[in-house]
């Protein structure tokens, strides 16, 4: 293992910054450079993303233009990130694949938001998991992992150890794709999967199950290549 | 109708370039101009882009870097439009949503590629006709329309006069979304459709069913919003 | 007069956005801009970047990467303001002095947020008074112009109707120049203001007072330049 | 010797592409870069340059416009070398002067295609031969070194060992400077050679060529600096 | 008459700089202007270009580098011009081909210095001159004209009221060609106005003279294409 | 000691260049180099600054524009630097925060000008010192240290051999701040030094000089930093 994706999930990012939390995250990450491994981390919008899309709405922009606001939300959060990783991490926040890129060439840490309108944190993650080579792609959310239905409204929900991704694809067939409510994992993250073959597990974000992930623990939900769902 | 969006099929393209279709495809555009509207066209990536990614893919090249190549092969084409409509044309192939802006802002025909890995044309042409508050966007393809099933190998395949994007969505779940093979729209396009409600027609590339379009006459098949589809 | 800077407080932009402040802001905006008058806006950073300076600075980060954090944030706000304005504003948010120089020219409203590490918004806002040769710089903060001492402290603090520079900077010699804390004017905005001699006012941001300050009515504080204080 | 540039003639890139010959060729530059010299390779424009720009002199585009597209046309070919390369390539085409420095920094073997209209790939890959201070400079054509005259229409033509670079002057100064049409060497590539003195080699395009070549075995024509033609 | 490209001569930029010769210069610009006339302003490197060009080759720079800096020096000139022009001119220097694509539609004077290695401005001006499709190109010097020989060296030196390009580029042939003594037009320069066929006429640099040179007087020397030289 | 920031007085860069004194000087930087120290080196603009910036105050320009003036300006003498420092040299001049963090990751000597408008070098040099974490920032200028008035007019000025920050910003409390007129330092970098508390040396410009304060000898005015003056 020489290179991970990480997506950290947006509500990792508060208002106002749970510090404490930030530290121990980067303090993982920066256990894991020790190993050797580079990461790769992709930080959502959070709170902050939600607040302006949510007025910006009222405002009547198109979602084209709440998309690039969520992108300029979630570079903020990269840039808290890069401050806690310190001299480990790439200095600046990476705005185009190419500087990506070229982040990477430095060996330290890569941070980023998101990239481009019309793709979720997740399809970002998923394109630089491709374009990076990286051995796995962690997807942290504010659940522990796929589940039968919503479980914080379904009580009966079972969480699946794996998941195929033609049945990742059938579970959020209903969710809208509105900007800043991505759920899980969209249409174009599944295909992004799909045609790179990446290792991918979708996870609670907490330091200590991002670390049982890198170690390949049955943690959290993988999700397994299966064919083209679409 | 102050401006549309025109997403030029890939097959427009060929190797060597034919110059009286590039010709007569301009001289369409000019008499949109004349009539007050704005044209935004992408060019899709075609013949070169194909032959490009096929020897790339070779190479073991990843998906998003064959994206990046299909991106840079569709601006040539670009280009040969921006040469065709000679002063009516903003001169400069955007190469971000921001670029875009820019030359709207001209009040010039505005003619791009391809913008970002991830993205096929469709779905570009799909966020740049939501950003632009774009009245209409024209799909052209090879084929004259939706139908039921690919008319190339179906005989009985009938087309559809108009489709919702649920319908749309379920023909298409059977393509896999690799780099340089994306058929009519895929996912992306169609969800960005949904959220926008932008009016959508897909047609066969020529300039005749392109001027019909404008006028919007009952050509190829009208895409109709319904709801999300995922 | 044809052209104004105004710099809007970072306490107009809340967490959650207040909507109903930000749409009488573009409205009183749009009001000016009918009467033939160019707005240039400079967006202050606000509670976002307050929020996220103050988590910075727990990690240690040094005073220009919190700057540089700041202005970021300050550019969230710029993109609200756009977004309010809708079509009389350049769709873009300037980067540079140069970006500025290109919106300006575009004839439409031009917003920003901070430009440079070690400015304040304030500073920019004067640099930017001065570049495009403004009629007028009405800097709009959290009072209703500038008083004695500071009268959320002092309830004896007496406003001034007008200051010269020289006065003013006697007044702020005090305030520490700490990323994220920049009151009132600080030394570089004054030296600013004098080489430049551009007509400036300082007032509560409201949009009453905007337009008060716009006719030139005597409201808020007038600053005179009195040579050069430093 | 620690660094050569190398132009690869437009000849290899053919459409289809000849993946056999890209990997052969990038075989042959990983074996160099093994022996510990940098490569620097300029890619020629080709068969696909070579359409386009027909295409668009028939729609009337005046030459730079072409050359525009030539550049272009010649930096997907770069892409392709990249592909070939895999890691010891730096990943992005340089589109300038500074980009090549930087580029020149990573020590990884560095691809581009044409850099500025007016310029030949050509007198680009000599003026990057300068500013890189590189040991040799490899011109790779499609005729196995200069001539007396045109050997594919004169079966009496005889190739020269070695030319200086006046009599290399006086032998193209009978070829129109067209877009797409710069054959061996045109004035401002000789120019540049007399000025920066170094030493250059005009050889048939083939992997054991260039083999040859940075071996410094009297194959091709070598170029000899003879103070100034012009 | 409606786009005109005037270079011009680096000698007008003296150091300390002629205050006076720049305002009657703009004043000319000016004027020209006033006739509906938009013209584009190439300025050459001058005396600061050969004062740190002469440095350089001290410190042992390559050539290319010189000519990156060269470059630099004339676009201080380009900065005085703009300064010199006020309102009329579009305010910044162009420093790519994109970039002055994108001044010239802004309708006003477009200024700027060189733009690549490797080109004098005489060809950086023979380049815009041929995108823009202007209508003629006023080559400014030092000297009111081509001479037979070097009129400060040879008192029987004659003028040509017009030669055609072979025997320019004949005359030419001998001076070296290094960054920063480019005399006359260059063999790139005569290359470019040959295959654009643009109206080229060469006079010594004054306000007087380029007024001449606009109204078609047969002033200096005016330039025939024939065919091609080289 | 890792890592020192250097300001190299504009009265350095004469007209015509001295190049015996760059060269002695870089000869001074590569020695430290050889010690394992990375210098950051920011070139004032000296008398080229002051030639243009006289003629554009005449013609009207305002001081934004003068300052942006100054910065290309001291970037020639950055590009001097870099020419003199040869391969221990970062090969571009960085023109933003950003590119300076690329270029101090290089680890190579990293040379630049000014950055901002409304900042002398000076500010620039002390933010940079900040962003960089460098260990202590020699600030060299034409008199030998900081005096009680100014020893070229005061016979009877005394040189502080450690001058605290409040009372160097009395000092300089009087000397107006013009585009290319900022003597010492000005009240911009002593907030910053003050901020950052970085160790700070004010020196004359001398090669030797340099060699001293990087040994830490007492030699010029050390620079205490005491709370905060402003």
């Amino acid at each position: 293992m020489h290179r991970i994706v990480i997506k950290l999930s947006g509500s990792m990012f508060k208002s106002p910054i749970d510090v404490k939390l930030i530290k121990d995250i980067c303090y993982t990450f920066n256990s894991i450079i020790k190993e050797g491994i580079q990461p790769i981390i992709i930080a959502g919008g959070g709170e902050i993303a939600r607040t302006y899309i949510t007025a910006m709405r009222t405002l009547k922009s198109n979602e084209t233009t709440l998309d690039e606001m969520g992108i300029a939300a979630s570079r903020l959060n990269a840039r808290i990130i890069i401050a806690g990783l310190g001299n480990s991490a790439y200095p600046l926040v990476s705005s185009s694949m190419d500087e990506v890129s070229i982040a990477i060439a430095s060996k330290k840490a890569v941070v980023l938001g998101g990239l481009y309108p019309g793709h979720s944190t997740n399809a970002t993650a998923a394109l630089v998991a491709e374009i990076s080579n990286a051995d796995l792609f962690i997807n942290t959310t504010d659940v522990d992992g796929v589940y039968t239905s919503d479980p914080q409204i379904d009580k009966k929900a079972k969480k699946f150890t794996k998941i195929d991704t033609k049945a990742l694809f059938k579970l959020i067939e209903k969710s809208p794709m509105i900007a800043g409510a991505y759920d899980l994992m969209d249409p174009l993250s599944i295909k992004i999967i799909e045609r790179s073959k990446v290792k991918t597990r979708i996870i609670l974000c907490t330091p200590k199950n991002i670390i049982e992930a890198v170690k390949d623990t049955s943690i959290g939900t993988e999700v397994i290549v299966s064919g083209t769902s679409i």
